[in-house]
């Protein structure tokens, strides 16, 4: 069942006075949190659970904002009787530091300049976001979480809980998960850093004082990372080589495949901001806790119990990023479990119910 | 041995008067090409072996033009002794018809305008690629050939010839080729298409007369496929996490496969043309010759021998693609073998040196 109609509220965490210390060194301030919450925290606060979002996500996870015919974008997995069961659980997920769905990020006004950041913002590493995610539980006056869950970027932030809170996190759920992005991994991204950043509209990183902003660089990113966010099998039974119309070749849009893709782009572009897009993939090339050979002992200190998913379509973050993981855990003695689910849906899978998927979340969150 | 100094020749095989009528039945003249040769043209005529290139290709594929550090794209394949004996076979490679190295294409000057092309230029089928290389051979007096070889969109130009001409080519040699591009193989193009289409320079297809050139379009297009062209294992062997400097995180480029890419990209931009990229990349994404069901009984009427091979680590066009033309030959009675090597370099297999591949093609040649 839907948890129905919700809403995103925001709360400041930090204000210039007061601001967010970053890994860097750096501050900001103030920083505001746009968030949602499901479900009903018990007296003893003890029923939590965080969903941490993957790049492009936002806070509005479950439920809806008036259409029910448009649910937040993990609604199949949360709800009253769904695997993060709302009948249990207090569900909260914030939008990230850095992002452009209502939590502080490079569009918003610097106070030292009284314009938008562009790229002046600072660059931020995954324990910053966590940072701002348990900023926002104390805020709401909670200590401990039954569990955090995540899917890609989420999963990592999961493990960054782990081991920035080692005491605060008793499950975590890390799906279609890395630890360490791969060459190839990082190359995709130079694709989509080189359309954004040599985008003419792009204007230095300062195009939001334009009225402008860099749509091509963004729409080609988009159509690159959806592509590896699919499997070869699904875009092959979903579209083949099928044709819009029975005209002659062209340079321009003809195969199904193509125009799927520019739509995907057009959506994206009215949702996303590219300049949130270059910080976050950032934060995921750099992300690499175990070259700390004390990060895995520090995390089995803790005694939070995990769970790594994989799908064996995903050549985003394929099994081997999971297993990795759950490797370094294991061998630091801590408790661990990894499985790879089938399903032929590619690294989105985690957004999706392949067979098997939201029992294993179910049973784990106990 | 290389085969030492060589010069590119260029020949005029269609004028205005006598076009070249193409499979579209638009006609196109002149039409110019530039090819070199290599080796000896036997007095019985019938030691040919015809050279296909791939995308971005060119004529110049053994020997060097002054600086023997620079040889062609093939020369470890072709040369004294080596697989492709110049001193048995008289070898021709000519650059390809739409190309940017020397043969008509889109940059050329329209005689019907007095400008360049552009977008004017008429869409091209793989027969048209196939039909100039035959003139190009006619010019030359040459009736046979005792093979056609070529990777990528080389081999699927020696497949069309085969389906063209079937009396004409005794060996057809296609390596990490495809008779049909995949859903994902034509998304691939859509971003390299979005990315030159909408890059503000491309000046709606008529850059060639504004002095500027979709560069950051075509950069994005290389990266990209670059990535496509290598395998995950080669790019980790060779780059890992590694960075070019010790310096704090940051948006531009750090990471050493960021790094590597750019240049390649660079380096690229001073030899290739994006309308070139855009018409060649779209005969690829249509062709499908075996949609035809007459296509496999007509090339086996004509007796030529394939060997197909393909690399095991080869993502852009794997193993099940040149599994797919063996099985449509063999099932039409054609003479055909397929063999998949081991390489971990991914599509460029093609262009190095793995085990058993110049033997495997030394020895089909015969």
């Amino acid at each position: 069942m839907s948890v129905g109609l919700v809403s995103t509220r925001k709360v400041g965490l930090y204000t210039e006075d007061d601001p967010l210390v970053l890994a860097s060194g750096q501050t900001l301030g103030p920083v505001e949190v746009a968030y949602e919450t499901y479900g009903v925290l018990a007296p003893a606060r003890d029923n939590v659970v965080v969903i941490c979002h993957a790049l492009t996500g936002d806070a509005h996870a479950a439920g809806h904002h008036g259409d029910p015919t448009r649910p937040g974008w993990w609604d199949s997995m949360i709800g009253p009787g769904r695997a993060v069961d709302t009948d249990r659980f207090f569900v909260v997920c914030a939008n990230l530091l850095g992002g452009c769905q209502g939590t502080t990020g490079p569009l918003w006004v610097d106070p030292r300049t009284g314009r938008a950041y562009g790229t002046d913002f600072p660059l931020l590493a995954m324990t910053d976001l966590v940072t701002v995610q348990r900023r926002l539980l104390a805020e709401l006056g909670i200590d401990r979480v039954h569990a955090a869950v995540g899917g890609s970027l989420g999963g990592m932030q999961v493990l960054q809980w782990a081991l920035d809170a080692p005491d605060q996190v008793d499950r975590a759920v890390l799906v279609g998960a890395s630890s360490r992005l791969t060459a190839e991994n990082i190359a995709f991204s130079t694709v989509a850093r080189t359309a954004i950043l040599r985008d003419p509209d792009f204007a230095g990183g300062h195009y939001p004082t334009t009225g402008r902003s860099p749509e091509v660089g963004l729409a080609v990113a988009r159509i690159l990372a959806h592509i590896t966010y699919l499997s070869e099998e699904s875009l092959e039974v979903k579209f083949g080589r099928r044709r819009r119309d029975d005209g002659p070749p062209r340079l321009g849009t003809h195969f199904e495949v193509e125009s799927y893709l520019e739509h995907q782009a057009e959506v994206f572009l009215a949702r996303f901001d590219a300049l949130s897009y270059l910080y976050l993939t950032r934060v995921m090339d750099y992300f690499d806790p175990f070259a700390d050979p004390t990060a895995a002992p520090r995390i089995a200190g803790g005694g939070t119990r995990f769970l790594m998913l994989s799908f064996d379509s995903d050549w985003r973050f394929p099994t081997p990023h999971s297993e990795r993981i759950h490797r370094q855990l294991l061998g630091a003695g801590a408790s661990s479990e990894h499985e790879e689910l089938h399903s032929s849906w590619g690294h989105d899978s985690f957004l999706l119910e392949p067979p098997g998927y939201h029992d294993r979340v179910r049973a784990f969150l106990g």
